[in-house]
């Protein structure tokens, strides 16, 4: 929350949530990794096209890596069911109102999760700001940014670009039509964080979405050599 | 927030700040009323085009009504310097972390607005969720959804859309590249609020922007139509 002016107890009991939240989120990490899962967060802005992204990396991943979905909104059970529609199992988190999930959101979900299951994708609330301060677990926390939402973002919204890994560039297909300069969008994502990944992806016309998802297997691939060593 | 399990505490600090919100957005209100000051809220996604419709509004209305903008991010100047440029006040709130604007921040700019401003703009943090939830001393709220995020928005973040007056359509030039229905969009919105005044608008080619224009010089007429019969 940064500079805003809070009040002392506001400030407390914000402290108090992240921290609980923090260790919930521990816990869920070192369960799933000895499970040999890779957990990806998903975080964007409403309409960046989260969930068709992930319709795409379903289809590509689902013949050869079994994987598992949950879907953060705040309403309605839609974002689930085009998931399960892809023959995937799919939780809907609805938070009635929170504008972002809560590690103890997801941990309610994780005893339900297939044992083959090997990446979890947790598509969080649209929402560029809050969910960025909320640790779920995962391993990768992946931002995603649209064409249509112009490339001056990152440095209005910096926290999500601060503290993700990779930042995927949805939407390409509409570049020709819009004034979205990939590269400088990239470009001020980097200044915030030189450690993200960048891929430019469609999930219109597929661009980028085998890059990404050999992104993911390489990531599955590094946690389980960790686990060995550990 | 909704039938997310809170903490007791948080409840309590959580009402604490929307009361004093509520009394200094009041004050707000009752203060621009009496000057003859229109004041409007944008409120919507990242990306949907508030600052470009505010320069077309801008465009449109100061040759003929003062007028002065305040925006809303949580970090840069860009948005302000892009309303100057136009020969407008205009005043950056950067929130420092915050995800919306509370109504102290616009308090304290209003002993500065030119005495004949005739309406005032709000542009909000780019966040369809939280700022809904803050009273700034509008008059009206209006929320807008752009074409590129999808005509399933509104009963997914059905808070923003409950509160507003007026529903704005932007990027509606995009509408022949998209899978987007603005009937259905609108739709779903007046199921949730009947009352909300629906605008189909696209900066790029003028679309609905004297259609908005004249909503807002005609609510600020029967405003000060109010104010003389108060």
């Amino acid at each position: 929350m940064g500079a805003r002016k809070m009040a002392k107890k506001e400030i407390v009991v914000r402290e108090e949530i992240l921290g609980s939240n923090k260790k919930i989120a521990a816990d869920i990490r070192a369960r799933l990794e000895a499970a040999g899962v890779l957990v990806v967060n998903l975080l964007s802005s409403p309409g960046s096209g989260k969930t068709t992204l992930l319709e795409r990396l379903v289809e590509t991943l689902k013949p050869t890596h079994p994987l598992a979905v949950i879907e953060g909104d705040i309403e309605t059970e839609r974002d689930a069911e085009r998931i399960r529609r892809k023959g995937v199992p799919a939780w809907q988190i609805t938070t009635g109102g929170a504008c972002h999930l809560e590690a103890k959101m997801v941990a309610r979900i994780i005893p339900e999760i297939p044992a083959e299951t090997q990446f979890l994708f947790i598509e969080n609330v649209g929402n560029l700001v809050c969910p960025a301060s909320y640790d779920l677990g995962e391993n990768l926390r992946c931002v995603l940014l649209s064409a249509p939402e112009g490339d001056d973002k990152p440095k209005k919204y910096p926290a999500a670009f601060a503290t993700a890994d990779c930042l995927i560039l949805t939407k390409s297909d509409l570049v020709p039509v819009l004034p979205f300069d990939p590269e400088r969008a990239a470009q001020e994502a980097l200044e915030i964080n030189p450690r993200l990944r960048v891929f430019v992806t469609s999930a219109l016309n597929g661009k980028g979405i085998a890059e990404l998802v050999r992104y993911f297997i390489e990531s599955r691939a590094n946690l389980i050599q960790r686990q060995r060593h550990a």
